[in-house]
């Protein structure tokens, strides 16, 4: 059988080094965020862009479209590259914009970034109202158009409602339990439950604001999360989802949190002493920490088989039967 | 003292007809709605429109920036036309646009349609979450440049949350009393009090769907109901908001009920087998109609200061302490 590795969520500041660096992990694919705040017309820009680097760099990446791009990427030995937008920004106001966003490539969707959208409620606002109007016709339209609902960085009725809603499975791209570490964009259990029953995944993170002890968490205490985790909803429903921002300049995150919504700064998971970036912990700076984690999860006890399952091929099964 | 007449809310398919109508009935300011769904460049188009309008009929009508322009309308024999939106699409995800449409003119915002929007909630969703984090950051914002908040179309918590979050009172331009027509846009007492409370006003309409009986609502039954509110709010706080949409195809209102938010037809307050503009009762089939209004009050017992205060002066007032 063969093995997929996939780290379904990135957002670096795009090079050949780091396009090198995921060949060398042998990532064959990677979920790109393409939009965090950006409206439709800034997206085809992002798009753009993105062509390329895939024509600079043709040697190592591709635009994934479908999982058979998975397979083709780990033959040709390159790295297939799936668009997600972080909030649903690049739609606006226009349910119709939604094939259009597919037709670009998009295949991850997330109903909100960290507040209200038109679709849901974000993780850092105080009240919940759960998925809008405009928000269950815009999933009916994702199901049918074949973009997958992300919920990553969504409060909870609203993930809860998003699940229900939804005729085909949603993923959580990149969070962690909360029973871990009980951050904001963590999940509850009832909450990754219901994402596993209903066939759908979560990629976990190595963002330090989403670890316990940050920078400092250490590579057995994620992976006895992740042993809980896959104890409370079964491994084949975990993956990763790294959300690397390697090389990003601090006013990236700082335009992340603020976008244009505020006029007064708001820090995020940070604050204000600690408004950058923050250090990737030691056994995972870049995509090589894949192989931490392989030796990781051997330790906690995990076999081979949910290895790499978790390590790719639960999100390739995923892919599989939702992106083709 | 000079009294004046406002209707301080129209959506009319404009023309020289619609301007003289006005005139006729002695109409020194009205508050027109220049955006239901539009983003910040259909606006600047709607406006530009509207600069055309104000150039062909000079001798009707003027663009009304302050109170100063009611009064200068009272004596020239024309109407100031203000501008005013019934969503926040104009400001789009962006801050830093809510002084940019002030500079066109705009002195009202409604911080929702009957939807979800960034800001708040509408009043046509199932649950209702409050003003959001992007809704303070704005509220602060058209405090600031002097937009007034409108919450015509929002949900009663996020309409609660304007009142006790804005600086300065705000407004409902145009709806009624729930005690008197429980529909989903008519107003509960306990929010006409604290609006009141917070030296607020509620224009009251006379869009046959906000009317007990409909277009078959008696004036008599309109006037007992101001009468009834007047008891509550006190009459000071009251005005009229017409919600006049003359000789619009219905196109319109079904573009005003699901803008681009849905695939699926929404009838808003209508329904399937009655989904066109509804007909104006008899005694308000145009503003003329504020004379039989004047009769109406004067028959149920009203005195001729409040009723010069319900027919405009109490606009005038909120206009000349908060558009200014």
């Amino acid at each position: 059988m063969t093995n997929y590795r996939i780290d379904n969520l990135q957002y670096c500041n795009w090079s050949e080094d780091i396009f090198k660096m995921n060949r060398n992990a042998h990532i064959d694919a990677v979920h790109v965020t393409i939009a965090y705040h950006e409206d439709f017309d800034e997206v085809k820009k992002n798009v753009a862009d993105w062509h390329s680097l895939f024509d600079k760099f043709s040697s190592l990446i591709f635009h994934g479209k479908t999982f058979h791009d998975i397979e083709k990427a780990k033959q040709e030995n390159k790295t297939a590259i799936f668009f997600g937008f972080q909030n649903c920004s690049p739609i606006e106001d226009d349910i119709n914009l939604v094939e259009s966003v597919h037709d670009m490539g998009a295949v991850f969707m997330q109903l909100t970034y960290n507040n209200q959208s038109l679709l849901a409620t974000g993780c850092y606002e105080t009240n919940d109202s759960g998925v809008t109007r405009m928000g269950k016709e815009v999933i009916k339209e994702m199901n049918r158009v074949g973009i997958i609902i992300d919920m990553s960085h969504s409060a909870e009725k609203s993930s809860l409602d998003a699940i229900e809603i939804s005729e085909k499975p949603i993923a959580i791209t990149h969070a962690n339990p909360s029973f871990w570490h009980n951050a904001k964009r963590n999940k509850s259990n009832d909450l990754l439950k219901a994402l596993a029953e209903s066939g759908g995944m979560i990629g976990l993170s190595l963002y330090p604001h989403h670890l316990l002890d940050g920078s400092n968490c250490s590579l057995e205490s994620f992976c006895t999360m992740v042993a809980k985790t896959a104890e409370l909803i079964g491994s084949e429903h975990i993956g990763i989802g790294s959300d690397l921002c390697l090389d990003q300049p601090d006013s990236v995150v700082d335009w992340m949190r603020n976008g244009s919504w505020t006029k007064t700064k708001d820090f995020g998971e940070g604050s204000s002493d600690n408004a950058s970036f923050p250090k990737q912990p030691e056994w995972f700076k870049d995509t090589l920490g894949f192989n931490n984690i392989e030796k990781g999860l051997k330790a906690v006890g995990f076999n081979d088989v949910d290895i790499n399952g978790i390590l790719g091929n639960n999100w390739f099964n995923f892919y599989k039967n939702f992106i083709n």
